[in-house]
């Protein structure tokens, strides 16, 4: 037997309307009672792999030592495969489907140390239906690996390298301009990018002009002035580029949903240039121009 | 004192908008600290009892032994009764309404054998009002008796027999048709029917025909071509009756909601018949036919 | 040292569409693995700071011995202080913002007893960005103090007369009626008012008129009918006014949304007056009236 875990890290695009994520839990502490299972969120949109390898990537360094169980798993009961992920020198072990939701956590986790195929059934649910590996499967398995069952007990050893990777887009520059890209829109209507810091030119000023979809007109931008802002309050009336909580920029309002009034949803396009100083955020002003995706 | 309990399992239509759910579990972390909830769903629809027992039934066989606290329960305060009932040979201990809400649970668990009112005002909290018996009445009875408190102790015994009955709907073969009903739409859209393996001939071919309520004119319905399929992904883009993870066939979609496609709710009738292997699934067929409920 | 504690009660405003609280949960859980967090609600409307105090103050007689964690905090990142507040004798500690969401808990409680501002960099998280400080700041004193650090380690200690109060709307008298106003919708849709038993004269009869916004009209009114009811049941098919479960009155009908039907929301002002026995409850009267708010 390997080492005991207390830990299991849960995201799902379960959703709480259902009984899902309690029948989960309620397997796992029939197998493991000592365990307890910390919930990241189970809102992840249905079927959306990126979106909830974007959100686990978010929370990985944050997860205590233990287990990580995530589940956004559109092919379930066909042949993509179930595996179990360890890192750390084994502190964590990650498990979940091989379509790619694992993979960026994996890859801020320090990479796979060891990978297996989940495929023994002395730890897994005989089910009824092949539709709930949550249930049958991934649970089980992060339960066994909490009573010590040894990583390798669970399946055949896979390549890591082989697994599949996950496509997160990167900013460019093209001339004056930063071309990021929306990733994220939380509960509030933050609109995380997908750039940082250091993605940005030193020389520009606080004020920036941001090139944005047009809501009104497919196809079609609009130009808007910004201003860099430590946090929201500091954002006053207009729209705000803030360094958020992961270290990305994200485009804000103060106490309003950004992505709301300026009708940005995630994959939109954010072309960033620096501003001059006497055009000061806040005023609309709408060019018609080319999206030229 | 009987057998002390460490897990009560936990289901309302409280929703988790508001603090009912959090406060129910203060109410039990007082009185039974070492005991730990496990929330199956509190989405089940407001005042919806039957879709709450439908939810319960789908649980209990993978909720461990403890305290099931169940409350869908539009009669609060009125003269209802709040009962527990026994099952297992004590292992569990199903709280609520007795108003249908547990029946199916009770059924699947073997039956009741030892139930009581719960009526001693030692294990009730005074309130300043009569509509939150979830923290009042229920929640303190499943704390007391995970303390060990007996289950007589909690008031009179009344005979299971009298308990409310749930009213689920069956199945019927007409002629070469088997009309069945959606018991419950998933947050991904898949329509589980009131039918199983056992309840379609074993002569029926791969491909079948639904008749489904027509979404855009009422009485009337629409024949749509479908193809049974062991899981979403072998469904391909027509409809597909699918075993879901509960041993009952679902109308679903691969990757898509059916019931936003088909316009599908609970309650409504859908008619199966055998296909023919030159229709193949997916072309929808329009047919003016009477509902004829 | 001072005293450990084991449970750290838990409203925001973070929704659980994102992972926000599981994150905040998980910083929590690495640095205090024995505490238990209860999640009260996270579903305050966002930047709500007096939905939320309001919905803390309903908790906060029911929630165990130990911390309250409370984050509702449109000024994060800015220069609004994280306090820490001792109530009971050290027996509970409140943490959140100092903006008025403890205010009416901490009142609740007993008043403020000792308070501190979070200031010591020991006990925050080293972060990236300055918009979560659930996570950095509120989420590790809480469970820091769990560990049994003594609440002045936090920072210094401030004046607990200066903290930020909350603005409780008070019902008031105005000849033979009583001008009230909804704290609160809840997911039944019954409308909380800010008035309990003792705000109504003794002398008015069981059946009452309601002068009510006009959902159709801005700024006219609508007289409705209703009955004082002990619960929902018993309001039959006309509008009741309940005791509800936190000793207050709440308008509401039987298995129905009032707050639909008659289109309330928080804030909405509500007049009460005496209605007659040869009046009963349930016909809509429409009158036209100024509101004169």
């Amino acid at each position: 037997m390997s080492r005991r875990h207390n830990t299991i890290s849960f995201l799902t695009d379960y959703g709480t309307t259902d009984e899902f994520v309690g029948v989960v839990k309620a397997v796992i502490r029939d197998i493991a009672p000592h365990a307890t299972v910390l919930d990241l969120t189970h809102e992840v949109p249905p079927f959306d792999v990126k979106a909830g390898s974007l959100a686990l990537a978010r929370c990985i360094s944050y997860v205590p030592e233990g287990i990580v169980l995530a589940v956004v798993d559109p092919g379930v009961g066909s042949d993509r495969r179930a595996i179990a992920v360890e890192v750390a020198g084994g502190a964590g072990v990650l498990i979940g489907p091989d379509n790619g939701l694992l993979a960026p956590a994996v890859a801020m986790a320090g990479g796979a140390e060891r990978a297996v195929e989940i495929t023994n059934p002395d730890y897994r649910l005989v089910a009824p239906g092949a539709t709930f590996d949550g249930r049958d499967v991934f649970g089980p398995a992060a339960a066994h690996l909490c009573n010590g069952v040894p990583l390798d007990a669970l399946g055949p050893e896979v390549d890591a390298a082989l697994l599949m990777p996950a496509t997160i887009p990167l900013p460019r520059e093209e001339g004056d301009e930063v071309i990021a890209e929306v990733l994220w829109v939380d509960r509030f209507g933050n609109c995380q990018l997908n750039i940082g810091p250091d993605d940005l030119p030193a020389s520009w000023p606080v004020s920036m002009s941001l090139r944005l979809p047009d809501p009104h007109q497919h196809g079609q931008t609009v130009i808007r002035s910004a201003v860099r802002a430590d946090h929201f309050a500091a954002i006053g009336h207009g729209i705000g580029v803030v360094l958020d909580s992961y270290g990305m920029y994200a485009v804000s309002l103060d106490r309003r949903s950004a992505a709301d009034d300026l009708g940005l949803a995630p994959g939109d396009q954010v072309v960033l240039a620096a501003g001059t100083d006497d055009q000061p955020g806040g005023g609309p002003v709408t060019t018609p121009v080319n999206l030229g995706r």
